[in-house]
C-alpha cells in the first residue's frame, strides 16, 4: 500500500540539485475501505500521485495509504501506532466516519456520537504528539441523492458537523468532503440517482469519484 | 374522542334556518399519537374547532379524532372499518408515517418503503369506496433541527416524497406538513434546537405546534 | 403456485368410485418465501404431495401454495381475502413469523410483539368466519446453531411462545415447527453449524429441510 | 471509587506481624455501569469487601473500582492506561460485554464480533505486559427470563462463547458469570420474570444480584 512517487529520473534530479529530495513530505492517508482502495490502479491516492507528477512535484511528496475496510474511528485508534506513527509521516490525512454512521443501519454497530468525538480527539492528540500535521475530513456520502433523502443523510450531516467542530477545537485543518461532494451532486446528479455518479454502490467511489476526491484533497494538501 | 362543534345555540339556529345544520361535514382525522392527543384540550383538532368557530362555521363541520399512539400505516388499515368507515365521514384526513420511520431507530420495527406504499394505496381505495373524500399528509418532524441533521431526516424526507407520489397516483389532495413544518423551522428555529419550538420531545407537538398544525390543515380543509 | 394432486388417472378413479374425489380437502399454505418456494420442484408442499400420493390419498387432498417472499403477519392480513378466502379452502395452514423477527436485524422493519398478536388474532378470526379450519405454526430457524447462540434466537423463541398462546386462545391446532426443528438440530447438527443442515442460508430450506418440514406438517394435517 | 480495606486496626496488625500488609494485593475491577455502581453502598465490590473482611483477609486485599457507564470493550482500551495501568494493580478483573451486545438494540451502536475480539486481545496483552494477572468474565444478563426468550440472549450467548475462547487463547482465568447467572435464574426465577430477581431493570443488579456477583467472583479471586 505504499506508493513512492520518486521515479529514478526524479531521484537523479534530486541528487544533483536538491536537498528536499532526500526528505520528501511523507503523507499517510488514514481511513477505511475507500482509502484501502485508494492505492489501487484507479484509487484516489494513485490519482493524486498523477496530479502531483503532472505538477512536477513528484520528488517532493511521498504518499502512503493506510486504509482498512470497515474501519471506524476507534479502529484507527487501535492501530495508529503501528500503521501511522511507525511510518513517521509529516502529514496525516484522517478520512473516517462513514462506517461509524453506516453500520448503524447495516449491522447495528455504528458509533455513539460522544464516543466518536472522544476517540477522534484522542487520535489527533496522539498523532500531533509525534510532530505530524493532522488534517481531518468530513465523510463523503452514503447514497448520492442530492436532496437529503438518503436514509443516513441526517446522521451523516450530524457527524460532519461534529467533525467540523473537532477540527476547530483541535486547531487542525479541515477538508470538508461532505460539502464538496454534496455540491457536486446538486450540480451533476441531475436524475437524483442513489449511485453511479461518484460511487458504484452509494458509498465506494467509482473512477470519477476517486478523481474528484483526489482533486478536492489535493487543493488543500498542496497549500499545507 | 369525538368533538361536536354544534353548541346548543348553533343547533337552535340550524333547526330554524338551515338544512345544512342537520348534515354537517363530518371529518375524521385518522392517525397516530399526535392525532390521539389532537382532541385533548390543546390538541390540533380542538384548535381547529376554535378556528372554525371563530370563522362562524361551527354548524358546518363535525370533527372526529381517530388517532392511536404508535400507529403505523398498517395499523390504520387494520382498524379503518371500525374506526373510520363506521363513522360515515365525508372527509378523511390521513396523517401517518412518523412511526413508520421512527420505529426503525427506536425498536427496529419501522415499515418497509414498498409496504408503506402498498398499505397506503389499499387504505385510500377502501375509504374512497365508501364515497369519502380522502386527504393525505406528509409526516411532520422527528427532531426540529432545520438543516437536515436530525437522525431520521433522510428517511423522513424519503417517505414524504413517497406520500406526495401516492397523493398524485390516487388523485387525492395532499397537505404537505413536512414542507410547512420545515419552512417554519428554518424561519423560527434560530438556535437550531432539536425540540421546543413546535414539539415537546422532537416528535409530539407543543401548543404552538398544535396551533400551527391546525392552521396548516385548515387552510386546505376549508377549501375542499 | 397451485399443485393439484388429481392426476387424470386419479380423476378417473374418482369419477368411478368415489364421492370424495369431487370434493377434495383443499388446503392453503399461507406464508412467506419458504412457502413461496414450497411449490417449487423440491419445496415442502411438493414434498407433501409425494407423501400423500405414496399413502394413496392423492384424490383426497388439494394443496395450494400462497406464499410471498418477505411477508410478515400484517402482509398476510392485507392479502388474505384475495389469496386465501377467494380460494375457498377447508384448511388454512399459517406459517409466518420469521420475517417479523428477522427484519428487525436486517432492515429495522420487524414487527412489534403486540401488533404481531393483534394482526394474527384478526387474521385467524377472518379465516375462521369463512368456516375454514385454521392451523398455525411456530417459525422454524434464523440460524441453525443448536445452543441458542444464533443472534435472533431470543426473539424467535419469544415469538414462538406468543404463537403457542395465540393457538391456545383461539383454540386452533398448533404445529410447533420451532420445537421440531430445534430438536432436529440438537440431534443432527453435530458441528453446530449456522447453516447447511436444514437450510441453505440459515433461513431458507434445503431439500432435507423441505422434506423434514413436509413430514412434520403432514403428521398433524393427516389427523385433522 | 477506591475502597481501601485496611482499617486502622488491620494496619496495626500488619505493622506488627506481617510483611504482607505493606503490600496488599491490589485488584482493579474494569468494566461498565455495573462496576461503576459496584463501589456504591450495595455494589458488588463493596459486598466483596465485606466478604473479605469476614474471612479475616482485609489486610491482604485492596479493591479498586474502574467502571464507567455505557462502556464497551473499546472504551476500556481507550482508558486502560490512565484508569488501570496507572494504578499498578496485581490483578485486573475485566467484566465487559453487556453494552457491546445491548447497544445493538438500543442505539444501533453495538460492537462487531471480530472487533470485540480484537480489542479484547489487545487489551489483555497491554495489561499483561505490566505484569498484572488478568481475569476475564462473561457478561451477566440482558433480561432474566431463563428459557432463552430475552431478545438479546442469542447474541449474549454468542459473545460469551467468544470470551471463553479469548480466555483460552490468552491463557487467562475465566469467571463464567453468564453461566452462573443463568443457572441461578433457572433455579430461582420460578415465574420466569424479565427483571426483579437479580436485576432492577433486566441489566443493572439489585442487592441480591450484587451479592451473588460478589460471591461468584470471590470464589475465583481468592484462589488466584
Amino acid at each position: 500500500m505504499k506508493i513512492k512517487l520518486l521515479s529514478s529520473i526524479a531521484i537523479l534530479a534530486i541528487s544533483l540539485f536538491s536537498f528536499r529530495a532526500d526528505n520528501p513530505i511523507r503523507i499517510v492517508f488514514f481511513g477505511d475501505s475507500i482509502t484501502q482502495a485508494g492505492v489501487g490502479p484507479t484509487g484516489y491516492i494513485t490519482k493524486m500521485s498523477s496530479i502531483i507528477e503532472k505538477e512536477g512535484l513528484a520528488n517532493k511528496y511521498e504518499l502512503i495509504g493506510a486504509g482498512i475496510g470497515g474501519n471506524k474511528v476507534y479502529d484507527l485508534y487501535l492501530r495508529h501506532e503501528e500503521d501511522v506513527i511507525a511510518k513517521k509521516p509529516s502529514i496525516v490525512i484522517i478520512y473516517i466516519g462513514i462506517n461509524d454512521v453506516w453500520h448503524k443501519t447495516t449491522s447495528r454497530t455504528g458509533t455513539d456520537a460522544d464516543k466518536f468525538e472522544r476517540f477522534y480527539n484522542a487520535l489527533i492528540k496522539r498523532l500531533q504528539n509525534t510532530g505530524a500535521q493532522v488534517v481531518i475530513c468530513t465523510p463523503t456520502v452514503i447514497g448520492e441523492k442530492n436532496d437529503n433523502t438518503n436514509e443516513n443523510d441526517g446522521d451523516l450531516n450530524f457527524f460532519s458537523g461534529m467533525i467540523r467542530k473537532i477540527a476547530e477545537n483541535n486547531k487542525v485543518k479541515l477538508i470538508d468532503l461532505r460539502k464538496s461532494f454534496m455540491d457536486y451532486e446538486v450540480k451533476n446528479n441531475i436524475e437524483n440517482k442513489a449511485s453511479g455518479v461518484l460511487t458504484t454502490d452509494r458509498v465506494h467511489l467509482n473512477e470519477a469519484g476517486n478523481q474528484f476526491l483526489a482533486e478536492t484533497m489535493w487543493a488543500t494538501i498542496k497549500n499545507l
